[in-house]
C-alpha cells in the first residue's frame, strides 16, 4: 500500500484535478451503482455531508439511538448544520419499523418539525458490528417513497457487512439514496472515506467539504491507498471476522453473536479491563462504564489474535469481583 | 385584563427598567421558589433559552419523542444553538426511566456526545394534556445528580397540572433546575412566557433573549396582563378541564383519560373533521393525518363547550366511513 | 394609545388570524409600496429575518462598520443564520460607493464567499441619527441589479428620515427590496417592528419568526398601539428633531449637524457624563468610552427638553478636566 | 518526500497516538516558540479552529477585507461557529492601525458585539503575496493587550515571509497568540496545516477538529511529508520568489513589487488570459473579473518559469483590446 501511495499521480483535488482521487471516486461510485462520489478525510465528514444534503436547518433525521451519527460525531450535525434528531431504540441497532412509523412526522404545516431523512448504520458499530439485514433497510422504502424523504446508510463498515452476509455491494447501494463508506478501519487505508449519491448532491457536497475545511490539495496519495485497499483488503475481512469470533469465545461471548469484526463485552469495570489488557499489550476501548469493545483488523494476524484472546481472558478474570467477597 | 394593561407602568425592559415586567418576573420566580425569571415573547423562546443554558453546541438533551421542544419548535434548538437531541418514546408523554438510563451518555471522553440535560413536558401537549406525575419527574433525580446534568421542565401548561393534580407550584419548581411557564394559552394573557432558574443563568438568558430579537422595550403592557392572569385565571382552569371532559364524552373518549384542557381524538381523516367543525364554527386542529386536538380555554364558556360538543359529535359522525361501505 | 390597545380585536397571529396585526401589516406594506409585511417583537428580529431572506449560510452581506446590524444586534446574523459580514467605514454612516465596488465579491466560483446583499441604515443610529440621502441608497442600484443581489434598508428610524428630509415613505420603499421599520423608538408604541418585502419572502419569514420564538399569539394588543402611532405620532417627530437641536446647542454641538432626534457627544469621559446626568434626572447612554448619545422622543416635552439641556450643559462642564490641571 | 511518506511510522491520531504527527506538531510548535500545535487536513480548517478559539458565537473578529478568512473560506467562520466579522481595507493587505482603533469595540455592555480578536494574514495572498511587516503586526500589541483580546496570524505562507524578509520564524510566533501555518502550498507537502497556540487551546481545538470531521486516523503518512518539507523546502522558497519576479517582469509588473511567490495582474479580461495561458500549458487563476493570480512553487523549475513567462506575455498581448479599435 505504501508503494502505491508513493507512486500516486496527484493534482489539486479542490479543483477536482487529482487523477487518483477521481479514479477512486469513480470506482467506488460504480461498485455501489451510484452516480457520483466524493472523497473526504474522515467518515464523520462523509456522514455530515450526507445528512446535510438531505436535511435542512430546522428539519430532522430519524436514527437508532446508538447510531454513529447520534453518538460518535460530537453532535456535529446539530452544531454545524442545525439538524435536529429524534431516535428510536433497537437492541441490535436495527430498524424498528412500527416505532419509526409512529414517530415519523410528515411535512404537514409550518408549525412542526418535518422528518426529512432516515439513517441506518450497517454494520452497526455500537451494536457490536451487527449486520443490519438488507430486508430491514428495504422495509423503510414504502415510508420513504410515500413522503419523498431521504434514506441514508452509514456504511463505514459496509465492506464487513458485504463479506459477512454475501449481499452484493450494489444491493446496498440500491437500497438507499445516499451512502457513506470508509477506507480506513477494516480496509486498512490510513485516511479516507467517501459519500455517494446523485451527481448534483455530490457537487454541492464538494463545496460544503471545502467550507468544513476538508478540501485537501494533493489527496491522491491517500486515494492511492484506498484503491490498493479495494484491490487487496476486501475479501480478507473474513479473517478479521474469524479472529473476532475467536476473541469472543475466549471472553465468554457466544461466537454466533459476532457477525463481523467487533466484539462487545459487558463487564463490571470497563476501565479496569482496558488497563489490564493495555498492560499486556492489547489495545481495547471502553464504550461506557461497563462496556468494552474489541476490534480486529488488517494488522492483527491469526497468531496475534490468539495471543490477544489469552490476554483478554486473563484481564477479565483478574478484574472480576471475587464471588466470595470478604 | 385590558384595563390592567392600559394602566401598566412601563420602562425599557432591555435595560431591565420596566417595573411591571420586573414585578411579574419576581412574582413568578417566587411562586415556584426560583431565584430569578425572565419574560419572553413566547413559550418557544423560553424553552430555547432554557435548553441553551444547559446544553452547549455539540452536546445533547434527552426528551420524549413527542415533546414540544422536539416537535413544535421547528428545530430551533439545533438550528440556532447547535443542540443535539435523542428521544425516548412513552405512550403518554411520561418518563421512561429504564429507557433513559439505557440511552444516557455520561461525559466519558471527547469522542462521544455527552448528555447534558433531560427535559420533561408537563402537562404534555401532544399526549393530550396529560399531567406527568411529580414522582415521575423526581425519579430522574438520582441520574441527574450523579452526573451533574440539567433537568428542565417545559411547564407551558404547568398551571393546568397544578390545578388538576393539586401539586403545589413550588413542588414543581423544586423538582427541576430550570422551568418554563406560559401566561398565554390557558391563563389567557395575550402574549408572554417566562424562563425560571438560577440568577446567573437568567442573567445570561437576558443577553441571549436580546440576541434572538426577543428583547422587547416597554413590555410592561404585556406583563400587566400576566399579573392579572395570575390573580384571576389560575383556579378557573378547573372549568376548562371540566369542559374538556364534556367534549371527550361527546366524542366517544373516556373522560377519565382527560386530565386537563386537551382532548386528542383518533379519527380516520383529521383534515375532514377539522373542516367540518370549522364550518360549524368550532376551531380544532390536526396534529397528524389521523389525530385531532381539542383545546378548551378562558374564552370558552360552559354553554359554548356544550355547543362545541354537539358540533364535534356531528363532525365525527359525518366524516366516519360508513360501516357497510357501498 | 392605551385605549386603542385595550379595545383591540385579537386572534392567534401564529396562524395569521389576528385581525389587528393583519391590518397593521397591510397598512405598513401599503405605506411603503411593498407587497407584504410581518410584525415582529423587535427591530432586531425584523433585521434578522430581512438579512436571512437575502443571504444564506456561508454568504455575505456588506454594511457600514457602525451599522445597527453590525454593532447592536449581538452578532445574531452570524450566530443564528451563519451569515458573514464585511464592512466599509463612512464617517457619517453613509454609502461609500467606490469602497463598496472595490470589496464587492461576485458569485464567481464555489471557492469564494459571494456578496448576496448590501444593507444601509437610515437614519443611521450611531452616526447621530443622520439621514442617509435617498440618492446615496439609489446609487447602489446599478451594482445591485447587475449582480442580482439584495438591497436592505434598516429603517428602524425611517419615520425620522421621512419627516426630516421630506422624502415620501413610498420612495424609501421603492429604493430597496427589503425594508425594516420600527414602531417603538420615535413612534412611541411599546413594542413592535415590521419587515417588508415580496409576499413569498414574508411568508418564509413568518416561519422563521416562529422558529426564533417570535411568533406571538394575541399580538393585536401591540399592533393596535402601532396603528395608533401611525395615525398620531409621525408628523410630531419634527418636535423631537427640534428638541434634539436644542440639546445640541446647549452641549456645544452645531445644531445644523443634528438631522433628527439623536445627538452624539464626544467627551473625555462618557461614563462620568452619563452618571452626572442620571443624578440630575436625565437618562443618556454611553456608546463608547468617549461617546455619549442623547435621544429625544414622544415622552419628552419642550419644557423637559429645556431642563435636560441645562442639566447636560452642567454635566459636561463638571466632568471636563480643568484646563489648568494641578 | 514520497519515500519519507512510505516509511512513516503511524498510529491513531484521533487518540493522539500517531508518532509522526506528534513529532511534526512538536517540531513546528518549537520553530515558532509555541506551546502546542495541531495537525489539520487544510489551512482553512486550521484558521477555523484558530478563530473559534478566540471568538465565541455572537462576538467578532476584525480583519482586512481581502483576508483569506474573509474571502476564501466560504464563510465557514459564520456558518459553523457563529462568528461575526468586520473589516478594514488596506491596499496591500496590511494593518491600518487608525482604522482598526476606530472600529474596535470594547466589551462595554451586553448590548453590543464585542471585538474579541484581530487577524492578520502574512504573507497576504490576495494582496499579491505581500509580506506584512512584523512591525505592523506588533503595532497591534498595545490595543490587544489593553483589552485582553486575541491576535491571530494566518501564516499559511509565513515561510515565504520568513525567507523574503529574513525575520526569524520565532519572531512571528512571538508576535501573535495563535498562528496557523501550511505545509502544502509553497512547502510542497501534499496535504496538511497546523494551528499553534497555548496547550489548553490546542487541546480544545483537537476536539473541535474531530467535530468538523478533520480527525484523521493514520495521518502520519501526511505528517512525514511535512517533516521532509521542513528539512528540504524552506530555504528554496527563495527560488520561487525569484521565479515570480521573472514572471512579473515578463507581464509588465514592477518586480520590486513582487515580494514572494505571487504575482497579481490587472487585466481587461481575466477569463480570457486564464484560457489563453491554459491552452499553452500554463495554469493561472482568476481572482476577479479583471484580476489574474500567478503562483510559483516547488514543481516549477527555472526553465519552466522562463517558458511560463513567455507564454503569459503572449497571452496578455493576445487578449488586450487593440488600441486602435475598429
Amino acid at each position: 500500500m505504501r508503494a502505491a501511495m508513493a507512486a500516486a499521480e496527484v493534482g489539486d483535488d479542490v479543483y477536482g484535478e487529482d487523477p487518483t482521487v477521481r479514479a477512486l471516486e469513480e470506482r467506488v461510485a460504480d461498485l455501489f451503482g451510484k452516480k457520483a462520489a466524493l472523497f473526504t478525510p474522515t467518515g464523520s465528514m462523509a456522514n455530515l455531508l450526507a445528512v446535510r444534503a438531505l436535511v435542512s436547518p430546522g428539519q430532522e433525521v430519524l436514527c437508532e439511538a446508538q447510531a454513529h451519527i447520534a453518538r460518535a460525531e460530537l453532535g456535529a450535525h446539530g452544531a454545524f448544520f442545525g439538524v435536529t434528531m429524534r431516535t428510536w431504540s433497537h437492541p441490535r441497532g436495527g430498524v424498528d419499523l412500527p416505532a419509526i412509523e409512529a414517530m415519523f412526522a410528515p411535512d404537514l404545516s409550518p408549525f412542526f418539525v418535518a422528518t426529512k431523512a432516515i439513517s441506518v448504520e450497517c454494520t452497526h458499530n455500537f451494536a457490536g458490528g451487527r449486520v443490519v439485514p438488507l430486508a430491514e433497510i428495504e422495509s423503510l422504502h414504502p415510508l420513504v417513497e410515500r413522503h419523498d424523504i431521504g434514506l441514508h446508510v452509514d456504511g463505514a463498515r459496509i465492506w464487513n457487512a458485504h463479506v459477512a452476509s454475501g449481499v452484493p455491494l450494489a444491493d446496498y447501494g440500491r437500497a438507499c439514496g445516499v451512502l457513506t463508506v470508509c477506507l480506513s478501519k477494516g480496509l486498512g487505508a490510513p485516511v479516507g472515506s467517501l459519500v455517494l449519491g446523485p451527481r448534483r448532491m455530490i457537487d454541492e457536497a464538494r463545496v460544503w467539504r471545502k467550507r468544513l475545511g476538508g478540501g485537501m490539495r494533493q489527496a491522491g496519495v491517500l486515494a492511492a491507498a484506498g484503491l490498493h485497499a479495494l484491490d487487496h483488503h476486501v475479501e480478507r475481512l473474513a479473517d478479521d471476522h474469524s479472529h473476532a469470533r475467536l476473541l469472543a469465545e475466549a471472553c465468554g461471548v457466544d461466537p454466533a453473536e459476532v457477525e463481523t469484526n467487533i466484539v462487545v463485552l459487558d463487564v463490571p469495570d470497563a476501565a479496569a479491563v482496558v488497563a489490564a489488557a493495555r498492560d499486556a499489550g492489547v489495545l481495547v476501548s471502553a464504550l461506557g462504564e461497563r462496556t468494552v469493545r474489541l476490534v480486529t483488523h488488517l494488522d492483527v494476524s491469526r497468531d496475534q489474535a490468539e495471543v490477544a484472546a489469552s490476554v483478554l481472558a486473563k484481564a477479565l478474570a483478574s478484574t472480576r469481583p471475587s464471588a466470595g467477597g470478604s
